[in-house]
């Protein structure tokens, strides 16, 4: 049989991370490839208790068909943590509780672009997020992310394009680079959205895994109606559950549930239960804290063997949160080679190329750092230093 | 803000469903106008002594990222059944597991759909299809719907159309209907799939739910390289988690691997590890056995009562299996008087205009047999007949 697909599967990048991660798995590899939760700290006793219970206590509303919008208590307990935490005033009505923060990016793409609609992602920009629109067939127009934020004259120029959709960004501890936007530029990229009437789909999937610095004001809370505001309980509680939410003005929720309808219904109402009922009877800020405080370790571990061991030619991120930071190689140096020779030494890395939408990229590498020991952070970044220093070498023969 | 979203929402039906539902909600009303399953037969007890165990024994593994393609336990477990039940043989790599049988619907639309593809679909065809297909912009093309399934012209001419994309049918039990296709017919259908290279999709949502005659043999069978299969644990273990298959050839779910990553990464793994461990230490056939008996008993009430009271004039299907009858009033009843006047009577019914892609359907109504006891079943049959006699006696002066 010859099968014919729709355009788009032909637009769709075949997930390099997935390749890579393949050939990564092998116990003897230190990892920093990846992008896992340290699974040392998931509530797994809690969450095996508040499971039984939910299923036992609730009966047939935990396992029955539920509403598309989500559990009303746990789209409430996200609208007051909103308040609390960001100052964003919120109604329920505005939150759609998603299968992972993946679906919210999927459902976005579905209610926004049309072919050819033109999309604004960061340059390096998260790679969930080229894939998931990438199938809606967009058109890409890259951002330069610089150390404090988007260029701005990218993102003006981006929103005067005129069949312009949407900016999608991560302005805390981005995925890959690490980076958090700085509050002035939070401000200006809101000025331009305002005067520009702009959207912007702010993902916050890290916004709670902070070690460093305050906690910065939300774009949301500059230009509410022209904001959507991504979450996700994967990295403050466990992500096998694939549970995250949507934020948006009630015209595009309207939207947004009509999508997420067509898409499956509505999110597992059992994995809801057990959510609200977990933050309902645990401490989360302290489990929260607990995380940031494991990762901060693990981070500044990898972030003073790099300052030991690269070579100073090479430079690199130093993140207030999240899971990555960013390798910046000499320009001549190709992180696909760094990658080959790094896995003969049995280190893993992911080169940042499949971040970049318009090529690119060719000289950097993203690392993670929450799912290796502070003994192999140590030895991965020693072995990885002497595939440097070596084409280094090399380079400059 | 004015929005601007993708052409595509345009298209999409709200759900006249959902709006429906809303309005029958009240205690007070005998409700034949919704779809779930009856909560009576969970095994709720089961289930919360399954979570408790899973989380607790698996520990990280049920709570972490997993695998696109989902627990490969649970797709060995989908592939024997399907060898076992149905005499279809295929690998757990042509297995997906997803977030229900409304998400193979979209990755089907997604991986199959450009704007203007032409689908078939039953004629009255399922809503949820119809839903997320829309979200594609096909072309529907309407297959009329017999009492013994498609019907072969209609599905001839379809397959010759030159940008043809597959065509959906759900043979056992189908929603709205309740019709369950012949064999004579699935033959016919396999071989005109066949001769003209079509792509079915074989939506087998209901095929364990069957309480009259043998197991139909599915048209995968026959053609098994042209047909994508979905399955559900929603009738047969409980629909709140969102548990569902899709069993479509290796060529086929390459591609819907790559949909499902950029939709939402991967199925919730907790949901899938309970269901396998609850499949592994639980009789499943027992319990299937007594959900088909309570419906059977419930759908024979309902037969029965229709029998006994409605107007001659008014024909109705004798479904074999699953959730679901259909009446076919009198031409010139309408059924959205119907649905009016019953509500004041305090019985609600679907009207059927929904389920037809092409208008028509006026003079239909389904009806829900497994979400009502065996009295209020009676009562409001009873109730219905009052109003369509009314509505008779109306139209005959």
């Amino acid at each position: 049989m010859n099968y014919r697909f729709a355009d788009r599967m032909r637009k769709t990048p075949r997930s390099f991370i997935r390749e890579t991660l393949k050939v990564t798995e092998h116990p003897d590899i230190i990892s920093f490839a990846g992008g896992l939760p340290n699974p040392s700290v998931f509530p797994v006793q809690e969450l095996a208790k508040t499971a039984e219970e939910v299923i036992r206590e609730d009966g047939p509303a935990a396992l029955q068909y539920a509403t598309t919008e989500g559990f009303l208590p746990l789209r409430n307990w996200i609208a007051e943590r909103y308040a609390h935490r960001y100052g964003i005033s919120v109604t329920p009505d505005e939150i759609l509780i998603t299968h992972g923060s993946q679906q919210c990016l999927d459902l976005i793409g579905k209610i926004f672009i049309d072919k050819g609609t033109h999309i604004g992602i960061e340059r390096p920009g998260y790679l969930g997020a080229i894939q998931a629109f990438s199938l809606y067939e967009p058109a890409f127009v890259p951002i330069s992310l610089e150390m404090d934020g988007p260029a701005l004259d990218d993102l003006q120029n981006f929103l005067q394009i005129k069949n312009c959709g949407f900016f999608y960004g991560v302005p805390n501890s981005q995925n890959p680079s690490g980076i958090t936007w700085s509050d002035e530029k939070r401000r200006a990229v809101a000025d331009s959205l305002h005067d520009n009437k702009g959207i912007f789909i702010e993902d916050d999937a890290y916004g709670e895994i902070r070690f460093r610095g305050d906690i910065p004001r939300p774009v949301k809370t500059m230009v509410p109606d022209q904001v959507v505001m991504n979450g996700s309980f994967s990295k403050i509680i466990t992500p096998g559950m694939r549970m995250g939410w949507i934020c948006a003005p009630k015209p595009i929720m309207d939207q947004l549930v009509t999508a997420k309808q067509g898409t499956d219904l509505h999110s597992s109402i059992l994995a809801q239960r057990i959510i609200y009922r977990y933050l309902s009877e645990y401490p989360i800020d302290a489990y929260i804290k607990r995380i940031s405080d494991t990762y901060k370790c693990q981070c500044d571990s990898m972030v003073r063997s790099i300052q030991e061991h690269f070579p100073e030619s090479v430079s690199y991120t130093i993140p207030e949160g999240g899971m990555f930071l960013w390798v910046t190689l000499p320009e001549n140096i190709s992180s696909m080679e760094v990658f080959a020779r790094a896995l003969k030494e049995k280190v893993a890395v992911l080169p940042g190329i499949p971040f970049y939408t318009d090529g690119g990229g060719f000289n950097t590498l993203r690392l993670n750092f929450t799912n290796s020991s502070h003994e192999k952070i140590e030895d991965g970044i020693i072995r990885l230093s002497r595939v440097l220093n070596r084409l280094l070498e090399k380079s400059e023969r």
